[in-house]
Parts: C-alpha cells; structure tokens; sequence
C-alpha cells in the first residue's frame, strides 16, 4: 500500500483549456506537469502528443470544459486514447468543470442527454475513472460506468463565511431554482442559516422568469445569500436580485462553483450596488479583467490535488470531505 | 410501415406482479395476454416459462417493481433473457412502477446508484427498450443505454380536475419536497393555478422533518392540492397535512402517480378529516381492502396501450402526450 | 509478489444471507469482515453501505445464494457494484452455494439457462472474479466470462471416511442420477471404493421416479453411500434408500455439498433406520433445529480461505487440491 | 409475417467443410447455394469472397468443424464477419458438427474451456444466431450469447426403429458413459424400451477403460443398441462390444448423431460381426469408400432446411420437433 | 424486399457543416430533409433536436467534417445519439469529408490514431452504419466495427476526362506521394494513361519537400494530371507544379476529391499559369469568392443518394460502382 | 516501480509455430520458457494446457502465423483464453509475424480485412497486449484495440549496412511497390541513400506484373537494395530484379523482415548471380535447408526481449527504438 506519491508512476498532463489550475494541482501533489504538445493541421483536425512515457504508469488528464467546449472535449477524448493505447495502468480524466452536466434529460422530445452521451465517449476514449465537482444535478454521478468522484467545494464556501457573524434572523439562503435547493439548503444547514427556493423558468437560454411567490418567503430578511452552481451571463442573479431587492433584501452576496462569467456578466452584477460580494473557484479560468474587487476567487487546486493524492494512497476521498457530502 | 398492430406480430406477457394491468393494456390493444408459467423449486429458485413462441416477435413484459420487489426484478430479468435467447426481435421490459428510481444518487459513501445498476442490469438480460411512468427525477431517464420512454400521468391528472372550477387565489399546489417542485409547477400550470415547493428532509425512511417555510407560502390559501409521485406508507402525506391544517388551508386532495399504501398508509390518510380526496393510478395494483372511498384509481392502460400501438406504428410519442412533457 | 495478506490490501464484506461462514473465512484469513450495513425501504427496495473504503483495495463479497434467493442475489449484486463504482482494484465474488446451477440448460421451449443469466448479471454489476463450490454440473464454469474458481468439498469428504476399513465388497457409492455419476465415481475411487449410478426421472420439482434397474446393480453389497451435491426436501435420497433397502441395503451414508434441508428434510430422512450418517457442509448455514445427531457438517471455511490465500499470494489453487480435480 | 421465403430475401453460403449438405439444406428450402471464392495465399492465410450481395438480407453460412477444424473454424469466422461487415440484416452460423462442443469443462487446471471461447468468437465475427445439433453437453447451449438453436436427430433415429418390433424383455439401448445416459434414455422411452449407462473412463484420446458393471445390467438381453453422440477412431463402441458380448449380447446396433470415421474406426466395427447396423447421420460428410454395407446414413437436411424455414418464417422451431427434445 | 424508397420510413437530417449537399441529396432521392433546430448555449454547449420523429425508421445524419471539425463532430455524435435513444431503426452517419482519415497511423510515439478513435465515438453514439468518400488511406475501412461504405468519385473524375484525346505519350498522371499512388495508378488506368508517384515528405503542417526523383520519371511528357485526395492550403500542389515545371511540363491539371481550399489555396494554384483546371467536388462546401474560372465542382450528390438507395433497397453498391472500386 | 524482471512475476510461453525464437526471448531476459503442453484429438481438436501457474501474473505467449496458420492462430486464442481464464494480470499477445496484416483492406466486394477481424478475435481471447513486427501497412496499428507495439527490425538493418561505405550515387533503395515507399525511404536516408518506388501490380497471388517506370528512375545506378516486409514465394523480388538488371543494374541487395521463403522460394533468388546477398531476419523459423550461403538471418530476440523488459519495468519503448520510428 503506498503512502506517497511515487513521482515516477504518476503523470498530469494538461489539455489547453486551463493549464494554470492544472499546474497548480501538480504542484501541490509535489509533481510537476508533463509536456503536452498540441497543434491544429491546417484541415482544422487537432493534434496532441504526450510528452512523456505512460506506460504501466497511472495518467491524470486536467481539462476543464469551457468555450471552445468541442475542441476541448475532443483533445480531452485524444489524450485519454493516447494514454490508453500507450499502455497506461490507470487513465483519470479530471474535468473541474463538466459543462455538459446541465443536459441531464429529455425536456422536450428528440433531444440529447449529453451529459450521459459525453460520459459514454470518455470510457470509449479510455478513461477508467473521471473526477468532476459540482455536477449540475446529483444524478449525472450515475451516468458514469466507469468510477466517478464528483467532488465539492462547498467546504471551501463554508470555511469562507466562518465567524461572519451572519444571523438567522437577518440573513436567508436564496436557491435561484428548485433543482438548486437541497444543495443550498445543505450549505445554509453547515453555517447555521435557512434556506428557501425560488422558482425560475427559463425562457430562453438567456431570459428567465422568477415567480413572485419568492417575496413572502425573503419577508423580515435583510441579507440573501444567493447560492448557485454556475453564473453564465448572470441573467439569473440579475433578476433574482431585482426581485429580492424589491422584497427590502439590503445586502446580496452571490455564491457560485463554476464562474463562467460570459460576456459582460460580471459587469451586470457589479452594477447593482446591493451585491456586495460574489465568490467563485477557478474551476474555471478568470482572466484579470473580469477580476471586480467584489470578486473573491477560491482555487480548487487544494481538493483536487488532495483527491488525487487520497485516490493514489488508496484512502477514502468521502472521508477526508467529512464536512460536506460527496457532491451538491 | 405498419398502420395497426398485427396480433401475430406482437407478444405480451405478464410477470406476476400485476397480471391485471397487463391485461388491460393487451385489451386496450385488442390483444390478449400470452400465457406464462411460473414456479419455484424447493430451494427458493425461481422458474419461468413463456407461453407462446417469440420467434422473429416483438415482445413486451409488463412487471412493476412492487413487493417483493427482487423476486418480481429477477422474474422479469429471465423473462427478458428467455424472450432473446428464444430469437424475439425486439423486447420491451415495460415497467410501469420503477420502484428502484429513487436510488438515483450517491448522498452516502459506498452505497449504490441503483437505478443505473439495474438499467445495466435489464440490458444485459436482453431489453432492447424500455418504457416505464413517472420516475423519481428526470435524470433517471439517462441512465438507461437502451431507448427509454418514460411516460406521465399528469393528463389523465389534469383531465381529471378540469372543470372543478379552483381558483388561483383560494387553491394551491404543493411539492412535498423540491425534488417534486418542478413537476408540480408544470402540474399547476396545466389547471391554472400556482405550486409551491415544502422543504422536506427525510430523517428516515418513514419519519421526515418538512420546514416550516411552507406556513408563510400558504397564507391566505384555502385549499392545497399535494402533488407527489408515489406514496408509500403516507408519512410525507400526513406530516405535510398537519403543516397545512395549522397554516389554516381547509381542503386537502393529494394527487400521486404510484399509489404504493404499504401498511396502514391509507387509513393514516383517511383519518385526516381534511383531505377529501386522494387520487393516484393504477402502475401498482390497489386492493379492495385499500379502495377507501376518498381514493379515485385512474388506470394508466390506456397510456401505456397507446404509447404500445404508437411504438409498434412508428409514431411520435412524444406527438401524443402534447398535453404534457416526456416525463414528469 | 506478496507472501501474506496485507491485511489494509483487502476487504472482506458479507451479505445478509451467511454471516458466520463469511466470518470464519476471514478468521481463517486471520482477518476480520468488514462491516456492512443493510435496510430496507418501506417500498420493498433494498439498500447497502460498504462499511469500509474499498478504494484500490481487493474485495471478496460473500454471499451464498440461499432463501430468500432473489433478495440475496440482488443484495450480491449491489455489493458488488457499489465496489466497483467505489474504485476497487479487484472485485470478487464468493458464492459458496450458487444455487441456479441446476439451471443450467433448456430441457423444454422458452426457459432460461439462469446460471448463464447471473453469471451475467454478476458481471455486469462489477464481479472481476468468481468463486463457487461444487456447481451442479461442471460445465456451468463456462457460463463464466470472468475467472472463475469451482472448488470441491470432495478432499473433505475423502479425509471423513479415511480409514473407516470399507471394503469394496461390502460397500458401493451410489449417485442418485447419472448427472452424478462421474463425481461419484472420483469420490468412490478416493477411498477405494466402486460407484454405480442410479437413473432418476423427476416428476416434479418434489417427486422422483427412480428406475428398478438399481436393484440389480447392488446385489451383494451391504452398506451404501449416496453422493450427491444437494439436498433440497430430501425426496430423492428417501425414494433411493427405499430401493435401496429393498434391494437388502442394511446401512446408508449420505453425503452431499450443499444440505439446504428445506422444510422436514432432515426428518425424512431420520426416520428411515437404515440412514446411519448425513454428511453436509456448511455452505448454506444449517439451524440448531435441523442438526440431528447422526448429521455431521464439515466446514468449508477452511477452503474459501486458502483458495483466498492463494489467489492473493497468487499460488496455483489447483496444486492445492491435488487431492482433486478442480471441480466435481 | 412472412409465410414463405423470399428468394431474394435469404442467402445461404456453404464453407469447404461440407458443400454437399449445405447445398441438400438450401434445396429443401427451395433455395439455391449462393457462390462462394475461397483461395489461400502462398502465405498460408485464407481467402474468402461471398459471391452475392448480402446488403440487408438474412444470410446463413454452413459450415461444420470437420478436419481441418481450424481451417474451417477460421473460414467461418471470415465468412460471418463478411456478411456483417457487408450490411446482413442477420447472420446465422449453421454448424451440423460443433466438434468443440466436448471441450465443455476444466478437468485440469489451465486448460481451456474451448467450447465456450468458439462461442465468443462467432460472437465477435458476426454471428446474430446459431444453429448446430446434438451438442455433446446440453449446458453448452448457455456458453452461446446470441440465441441458439441445438437441434436433435433423435426423431430420425426414433422413426428409423419404428416398427422394428424390439422387445423391452430383448432389447436394452446402452450409453456408453453417463454423459450420454439421458439422452440414450429418452431415445429408448421413446421407441418402448429401457436403457442402461456404462461407466467408461478415458485413459487417453483413443483409448478408454469400461467398468464391467455394465455385466450385471445388460443380464438377460440379448440384443443392445449403442447410442452415442459422436464416433471419431470407434475405440468406445469396440470396447463396449465386446464387454456386450461377453455379456451374451447376440446383436449390437450403433446409433449415433456425428459420424467422424476417422481412419479405420469403420473397418474395426464392421468386423466385428455381432455388430450389425451402424446408424450415423450426414452433419459429417462421409466417403464412398467408409459407406460399409451395415451403415445407413440419415440426412439431417430436412431438419436444418425445416428449422431455417420456421425460423424465417417465425414458427416455434420446438414445436415442430414435438417428437423429441430441443436437444439431447 | 422493399423497390422504392417509403418517404415515411426514412429520415435525412443535415448538420450545419454542409446542409446544400445534404438537401441534394435528399432532393435525388425524391426526399427532402427533415428539420433540426440547433443552438448553442450561452456555456458553449451545443444544443440539437431533431424535427421529425424517428421512431422504428431509417435515420440518416449528413455531416462533413469541415472547420469548425471538433463542433461538426460532436454536433454529429448528438444527432447519431438522438437518433437512437428515440429508437430510430438504423442510424447512418453520411460523413461525404471524414478529416480525421489522416490521423491513421502513429508516426510518432504517444499520438493519437484519431481516425479509429473517431470511427469508436460513432458507434458509442449510435451509429449502426457509415457512409463516406475517398478515404486518406484504404485500410482505414478497417477501423469501423459497423459495416462502413467508402464510395469513390473517381466514377465521376473519368467520365469528366473521357473523350478528351489525352495520349499516353504526352500526358501522365502524378500522384504527389506514394500514399496516393495506388489510387492515382487505377485513375490513370481507366482514362489510359500511365502514372507516377513523387515522394513527398511532410516538414510541417503546411510545408513539404518533393524529391527531384520526379525530375527522370515526367521526362518527355508535356502534360500532367496531379490526383490527390484532398487540398487544404495547396502547399503540396505549389511544389509540385513548380517541379513539374521546371521539367518542362506545360500544362498541369489538378484533381481532388475534397477541395478544403484553405485561406488563399485557390488564390496560389489560379496564379500557376500552367495550371489549366483544377477539379474537385462538393464533398466540403465551396463558398462563390473560391468558385475561380478554372475550377470545376462535381457534385457528390448522386453518388450518395444512389449508395442510400441501394442501400435501402438492398441492392449491392459495389455493383452499382463497377466503373471503380469501392474506395480509392 | 520495477527495476528487473521478478522472474516469479512473468510467464513466458510458446506455441508451437518458433519455439526457438520464444525460447530466445526468455533466454535474453534471464528467464526460461515456461512448459506447454499440446495434442491433438481424434477429432482434429486442439488440445493446449499451459504449465506453470498464471494467477495474478504478466503472460507472454509467443507465436508466429506461419504455417499452418489457423492451427497456430487458434492454438494463440486458446492460450490466450487459458491465461485470463486463469486469473492472469496481464495477457500479453506477442506475435512476430502477423500474417494476416496483407489482409488489410477491402480491395473487392464482400471480403474479410482479415486483420481487423483478428485483432478482435485476440481481444475476444483475452489479450490486453499485443507486440508484433513490421506489419503491413502502418494502418493496421488501428485495428487493435488494446495497446499494441508494432516493433521494427529496420535498427537491425541499418546497423548491419553500417560502414559499407555504399555512395549514394551507385547505390539506390528500391521499394517493390508502393506500400513500401515510405518505408524504404526512411531506411535509405537512414544509411544514407536515396530511395525509390517500383510499380507493382499484383496479377495473383504468385505473379506480378512490374511498371517499366522503373527503368528510367535507376537509370545510372549499379547497386540496389530491394527493401521489402515479406517475401513468400519470392516472385516479386525475381520480377524486380529481372527489370532492375535489364536497367544495368549489377549487384541487388535483398532485405526483409519476414523471411517466409516458400518452396523454392530461396533457390529462385540464388539462381540470380547478380543477388549477393539475401538478409532476413527469425520472425519466421527458416530451416537449414533454406540457410543459403547468400542468407543472412538476423534475430530479432534481443528487441522482442528488451521491448519486453520496458514494458515491464515502464520504460518507453519509442525512447528505446530511438532509431527508427515506431513502425516500419
């Protein structure tokens, strides 16, 4: 049974989309990331060779699935492949940010359940194991056929409001949609406060309506922790914050795991001057001018990097999360 | 392309759990149930016989999970199993409770996602297709490798409550938990009222704890229509009805697709002088000694007769149920 | 390659179906079991917890397929799967008594071979290795796609009976049926002996015909001992023993794997005089009620744990049983 | 459903093993042989070109495992992946002789079970069903993934003795060992007479030991018929005859399904001149020169053409063989 | 056996790589394309829904793998997907471009064989058949496990040479390296001509090196036909001109199954003025600003639809292809 | 992280094509050959029984596809299946000559790529490994689907051409077609020469017609070195060097990895007084017979062995051939 990491049978390689969170992981593992060579034939067909020997070895790839999500998910598919047919003993795909995790069922008839399409084609690749966090709903894990550890960071979340002094009595959890409220409702439990749900329809990709029956339940209130798992344009947290403003909410701060940040997303919440704080990890990569300084960036690096450790000294990954569940 | 289903063309068989829903959808096809021959050897090993050649045949076994839920999984497991090894062309594990869909996530360490395993499992046994009703969450639906239809009763609900002229301000929809609440929102929407979402935790599997958030998103309501998906020994029910007497809602009528009533669940009910009717469906058989007569049973036959003949004739299913989406 | 179990290298789990052989395996392994723990919901689902982190660990599941078998069965099935998906490095399953080995070929039209079926199925669910006693026909280890280990209680048998001084005058080993006949003719061989084989018809799952040309064949012979590989209600070892007795058969000795015993088997079979000896094993647990003093139950555990032994120290588990073939 | 077989619809192909049944299968049905191209490269490696467009039909390869056994086995692995890769609705492996059908079992350690593997293989070539007859075990039957069809020449055999007027007092049919002590049983119920089973024991490929317990069984007839399932050198039939005829059996008759005939194994049973009819079926081509006037050799076409034709035209196939089981 | 095409048993829906020849094709086959709604969400993700109902009927999904290739893949992948979770009888990938038929080999240690990989991803989606054009190299046919079509426009580039009066003596076909020799060898066979191989090795993605060996072998003749499988920015044709050129070439014609024609490609070979005509299809899309004077575009159009007819209509496509083989 | 070979960790076994070179193999590792034992049955049956105790071990099985091929094809499949069924950790397939790779594409309707269909049987088997030698076409590198080492012997070649001091204005590398091309221009540049590519048309399977294009390109050459994978019954190197004397040609160098030398295949070569030399290599047994004076057999035992020694102590194989590329 190994105690430590034995450098020479563990490589981390890094597909494009985030080698800085990549590199961060390696190094607190110890290790360093390995060479990684990409380019793109002139016919558009990407190229990727490993650069260094994973043979018998065990391979973690890093890639977050963010914008271009196609080409990252492709390189992501050829690395696993390379690893796999080069004779690697084991084969992790490490995705911080599964973005197709949010087509998880058929609402409408002759659609994809890409999150359990892009599952399939990680195995066919040659992944024997996938580490994620913050799936869009619990259930997704159960797409996997292959082992999956879909991590938290809601231990992050709650070490940051620690002896914030927020009471009951002032200061609620706000899910922004019902498929968000046992997780808020989880995290509210962990720092003492209560949680309700509002419900939000999506009009479209961008619009969304939330019901007014949100305005009873934030009445007496006067902070609202908004708590959700992804922020792309911000639509959400806008009108969510229009509404809970309107029902005397003073203060919002806005708790996120995946910071897409889209376009000027961070713009539109700076913008409203009750938000007086958003936190984030770099499940994502956040480039300097979207860094407002009500932006708090956690990194992900520490769980990710203790993850894989754990996994590699064989002890248990739930164990070590003992002040959170195994996902949202 | 076929335009009616030929009756030489098509077996149905029934396991054991329901023979009497099977039935009724080989009669709403116009078809009679082909024979099956069960029985079990001395050392507790089960022994099937299908009845009628499946040959070059499209064949559908209709079993709900009810209990004994493993003898009935296995039983339909060989009969799966007989059907291909026996040349059958196509075979549809028809499955109108899917008992085992709540075990849809990980909220523990080391235990079983086993709405996958036995998605996994029905494959491996021969299913080529799988149609099934109302399953715990959406994302269960991807966990199947095979198609899968998962139909819904809310039309025969909505049918069922339309023209009682409820109001939106004296009448209100709830969610027992919000695991339910987008459902019942599309529920609420179809009559024309407005859902609301109780906030439900499950201390165990017959004691749960619901906030008591729900009091303040009832005032002013009279009557409350519960809309959940199965009910097994009636606790949420009854807990859930005590929150709603004390916030003052006079009138209680629970609406549910699998009516399980284990134990004294519907006397628990009926002794609640407050709700005045609870309805549910057929995907689990109801016996005489349960039929209360607050309870209306809506037979789900035809549903899943249509949704049979449309699959044998090649049209949408999706078409069919405009009224509603795929699944709950 | 290891010499001894690495005692933090290994799990060992039981289902509910056999405790105290499961226990006596890992005692003889100089380990301990693992704790699991079981519920059940009020819908009839089952539910397990691995009590232990199986993370790269080897896992053996113990689980003899003993009534309630489908409830044990998909118990095994969710052990097995819940190791696998907990990333497990090896995951075996020990079936001590696999009891749909008898179904293990299609004696009439649309059957199923359910032995095929479940070995399967334990695939499926995430079995990287079986381990079996004594299978009812030795060509059901085919049905494995796995590596899988049949053993034989045989070398027990045959210590039991050294140096009794029977003579191959007086004493003939007799197998109920010709799918016996071969096993039995190995024992008898062992300890000096000749074998005949009786030839039976089975009426019912209950009711044997047993052929008269037996008597001719025990003609002169005083004392027998009938081999088989279990015993359900004992019907077939009375009607033989009443040929046998016929035939002037003075003393009986019964010996057999598996002595499921169900229901008055054991009386049966005690009131017949001449039965002096029942020999069984342990691979299904036997109650005090049904341990009548001519019944002598030999333990299996001593063989689990050394073909365990062997498979981790990866020593031949044939050489071991030199005294034997690999199976009956 | 069709009723009868579209000529244009179904293609069957014979391999080199045995052109002259595939052909007398494929004129009972009406049909024609379609061509086969067969060469072998200086190289040793076979090729194979099917001479007809198989794009969407049903298509049926005939091949037996005669010697060369792996130059037939590997032809038919070429042919079946042909006619998949090639776009066949289905692929159907018609093998009258399954010579590996005896390896059905491990009776030494780290041997191979090879029955099953050439199961797996038709699998991965293409084969969607097979078709074959009187395997040497009925459990090989569960070895096939994809639906099997094990037919039996027993019915033949029954209406060859139909009418012959043997007496139960006179006649007993004989096994030559327990493997084929069931089926000779049923063969023998079925033309009124009783069987016995020899206990024979190989000491090598082609020679064996008989136990003369079968002395004491066969006291009294005086006329024996063999039945077995393959005669490859002849060494167990002249064996068991001259036990029979030091038992005072006056008449032997052999009947068996697989007629090998290797080497002389003719000429040593015609001279011995109790014997004085040997029963053999076409599944194995047999000579001029081996066709001894004491030898009848049946044509199984009419059974493979019927079972093609009912499996095509989705008729029970065990119906049809009402007189026999669907296998030995 | 179906004669015609039944409009309601088929479904041809394009991607967004190439709609113009998905809808000729359709249009040959007296069809027209069923709709699919795509978009993107605001994550990147793709979203795609299939218009018509597919249920029991024959899907084909038409996309060519043109930049933005990692998009049009997965795009693809999607639609294959949907098809068959909406249980389509039969899912074609139509792929007229496969770009990845290039990364067929490793000519460089840890790099992908994508082309297989791609061919893996396909069938996990779920398609049960491809069709395709002009394939980097022949054996990549072997890297599909579902039957593959590769068809060949080489049909079409003789018939467009016919009748031109080109003598052996002045006019020799050049195949620009010797992975396109065999092809251009069988071109230059059918329109009467003999060919040459230059050796071509690759420096970069957009630079190569011809070797003058080519000098010896044009001698004397004053025309050449360059054929090559596909031109991306024209590099290999540019340096070949030049050096037939300087070996006293006049007149150079280019033709090449996929015109990519990145960037200025067309521009650079238009400014050859030795370069009389360039000949490519329309297996990638070619906008007007690259239609020059002197490029002629095939179209593919009837190639396909009459390989889709046939297909579904069961008659061969090698016999419909006798002018050329079934790949180049 | 192993740094030698645990002898008791490693099982080396050879069929029965070359067990001289197995034998060498496990010579150059410091280990011996572990035992195999075959027969034959009566019935054409093979019969393999691996010697030495596999559990938990890396097993090499080693064996050439000469002739007989298919014997020796499933001889390899059954010791591959003993192996895994037998619990082996890793099932190494290693294979020198590969013969089936010339079947590698389907240059006619309705045939086998043979290759592909033997990479998935070994699969099927239960290789996880396999490491082979100079296949084909580097394509066929693809048609496996677990890792796969196609070694090269063209390291050998160089170095046995080293300090020859052949000037690339005498001396010419000749590739007999195409396919070859690239293969022998890598060999050329690598000892410092300049290759070129004959035209060969196969016209059967022992004759070729040769393009007298070649004439022109050896044009003022004296030496050429005919660079071919295989030669069988030597017809193309006989048809090349006829031309290539008729083009002045004075001395021809023969080099090819699999020396098969059919027939007369060595004395026809001889017969050439202007070939000086022959030089293959043991991939393929060559009896004394056939060991010409001209005949220079290299072993390839020291690569197989060291590529072994790497992938056992996870070196990169690729670091090792540093050489040469990967594959020929």
């Amino acid at each position: 049974m190994p105690n430590t990491i034995d450098p020479n049978d563990v490589r981390i390689f890094s597909g494009r989309s985030h080698p800085a969170l990549a590199a961060d992981i390696a190094r607190h593992l110890g290790l360093s990331l390995d060479a990684t060579h990409y380019s793109r034939f002139s016919n558009d067909n990407l190229f990727v060779q490993l650069g260094a020997s994973v043979r018998g070895r065990i391979v973690y790839v890093v890639q977050s699935l963010i914008p271009p999500v196609s080409d990252h998910l492709l390189e992501l598919l050829m690395m696993l492949n390379i690893a796999r047919s080069a004779a690697a003993r084991e084969v992790h795909a490490v995705i911080p940010y599964y973005s197709y995790a949010r087509s998880d069922k058929k609402n409408a008839p002759r659609i994809s359940i890409t999150a359990r399409l892009i599952a399939d084609l990680l195995e066919t690749a040659g992944a024997t194991q996938v580490m994620t966090m913050t799936l869009h709903s619990p259930q997704v894990h159960g797409f996997f056929s292959v082992p999956a550890d879909p991590l938290t960071a809601r231990g992050m979340f709650v070490s940051h409001f620690h002896n914030r002094g927020y009471s009951p009595e002032s200061t609620i959890v706000v899910a922004p949609d019902y498929g968000r409220a046992s997780s808020a409702a989880r995290f509210a439990n962990q720092i003492g406060l209560s949680a309700i749900s509002a419900e939000k329809t999506r009009l479209s990709d961008t619009e969304v309506y939330i019901s007014d029956l949100i305005v009873r339940q934030v009445e007496g209130f006067s902070r609202a922790i908004i708590y959700d798992d992804e922020i792309a344009t911000g639509g959400s947290i806008v009108e969510l914050s229009r509404l809970l403003i309107e029902s005397k909410i003073q203060e919002i701060i806005v708790v996120c795991t995946h910071g897409l940040l889209i376009g000027d997303a961070i713009h539109r919440m700076v913008a409203i001057p009750q938000i007086k704080e958003i936190v984030v990890t770099d499940t994502v990569p956040i480039p300097p001018e979207k860094r407002a300084p009500i932006l708090t960036v956690l990194s992900v690096a520490p769980i990710f990097s203790e993850a894989i450790r754990r996994n590699y000294t064989r002890q248990s990954i739930g164990e070590l999360f003992a002040f959170g569940e195994e996902q949202d």
